[in-house]
């Protein structure tokens, strides 16, 4: 347990339900509930390329900059602060700039496995700057059983700290979690496991437990669980179980624009292991057509 | 995977968030989508004493009549059909006829372990009219283990043919439930163990599961999760997880009134093994100073 790490991530994948529109007033409460509440890593946001991502349409986390971290927390954070750049969305040689220049301690690399190339260049590329290292591999779901253990062998060689079990599309339960989590500790020989879970199946916290239980250290929440589509597991929920003080976390106001939580049509898209898009259209839509969302799934005649 | 038996308790569990004011439509709907889904057997609500409940405030599933079930189910139904019937609140002597006159297979005997000595004069009784007999062994979690012992003894030497654990507080976790269940399984040697899971720690389905792999075979479940408070492991899940044809499940219209569902309320009653009623209350009034529910759920100066 003393290795355990909670890791906020409310501002990051929060973020992608109400496009980054999160006031500062709401970034640093929560970022003082985290220090409270005893959570050891809080992810401010991504470091996403503003020539991809027009800053009229997002707010500040989408890019989460130095300057604007550093306004929340100051000098010297009783948290390791991170931000995560995704393979072929951040200009890293231009937006990551030396870690003593910098209030981020960690950069988050997430890839999908066949951009694991570049994710280990951008990955060098931070270490070289001072930071410490973790990658997010994501949709692990749908990674083929021998390209994984590849991908594994080259994170074991590589500069990253951690290595995540992201499960981006919800589609897994505790037993997978257990044999993934095993998979990646036994492969990633020394270095941290983390998971990052989704609710379409109603497991993120009991896969996050899953994890846990069988050593993985590094384990993400976000307030409330909001995130992308079914959401993440609630931060209240992971560090109530643990024991932590989470009154601070029960304190924050979570009516952040968008929608996110546990449906039936994310249901769908966990049960089939398929991205979320079409069930975030489909609830925005109130189409509760599900047998018919279901047949297009499973590329049938709807 | 042969043995494994889905148990819809919708109109059951689901009726104490509306007072079991579902439309005939409804209940002819639930009846006709779980026997198409495979779904095994089938409770159709309590059978409660209307000395007890006055029928001008619930709707006929609380008392869930012979003749009310037959007007559904006809003479043969493809599932199997049961009761709940709880120490204390039913008049069992006055209102169970022979099983050769009513559409109903299986008493399910809910009890709270204090009670249980009622329990087994009742499940004795049913017994003697010809059903079969399962008992409910509620709030599990509050159980002293001596105590629990002995009673799974003595449920292990009655005429039930299944015991289930019964997480009525939402305050287990898949750890948890793997222990019961072998405990369960141990004591209880030949008989069926079940599981009915609450969603207060969004663990219903993964705790499901993890009774499952442990070896229960009779498990519970509500369209769209329907039940008290954080409501039950929605059977949508849990029967398209294991592979049943869940399309006439999904279209079912799930707006029958009241409230049920994973929030943060619900989470503080999980978390500190209570009873949901504070929570509900808090629920209803759109009280969210959890801060508040927390202490006073805790005994703690409000």
């Amino acid at each position: 347990m003393a290795m355990i790490k909670l890791v906020d991530t409310t501002l990051r994948d929060g973020g992608l339900v109400n496009d980054f529109q999160f006031t500062d007033a709401f970034a640093q409460a929560v970022y003082r509930a985290n220090a409270q509440a005893g959570v050891a890593w809080m992810e401010f946001g991504y470091r996403a390329d503003k020539k991809l991502f027009p800053p009229e349409r997002y707010g500040k986390w989408k890019y989460a900059t130095d300057e604007d971290i550093r306004a929340v927390v100051g000098e010297h954070s009783p948290m390791r602060i991170s931000v995560m750049c995704e393979v072929g969305r951040c200009d890293y040689r231009q937006d990551l700039h030396p870690k003593v220049e910098s209030p981020v301690d960690i950069i988050r690399v997430a890839t999908y496995l066949d951009d694991l190339p570049q994710a280990l260049q951008m990955m060098d590329h931070a270490k070289g700057l001072g930071y410490e290292v973790t990658c997010n591999l994501m949709a692990v779901s749908r990674c083929e059983r021998k390209a994984l253990e590849q991908g594994l062998e080259a994170l074991g060689a590589s500069c990253a700290m951690g290595v995540y079990v992201v499960d981006s599309f919800g589609a897994l339960v505790p037993k997978d979690i257990r044999a993934l989590t095993e998979l990646f500790l036994e492969r990633l020989e020394g270095k941290a496991v983390g998971i990052h879970a989704h609710n379409n199946m109603q497991c993120a916290f009991a896969n996050t437990l899953a994890a846990m239980e069988t050593g993985a250290t590094l384990l993400d929440g976000s307030a409330g669980g909001m995130g992308r589509g079914a959401g993440n597991c609630p931060m209240e929920l992971l560090a109530g179980y643990l024991g932590y003080p989470i009154e601070p976390l029960l304190g924050l106001d979570m009516d952040r624009g968008g929608s996110w939580g546990y449906n039936t049509s994310y249901l769908l898209t966990g049960l089939t292991d398929s991205h979320p898009a079409s069930a975030i259209a489909a609830t925005a839509a109130g189409d509760r057509d599900y047998g018919k969302q279901l047949r297009r799934l499973r590329g049938e005649r709807p």
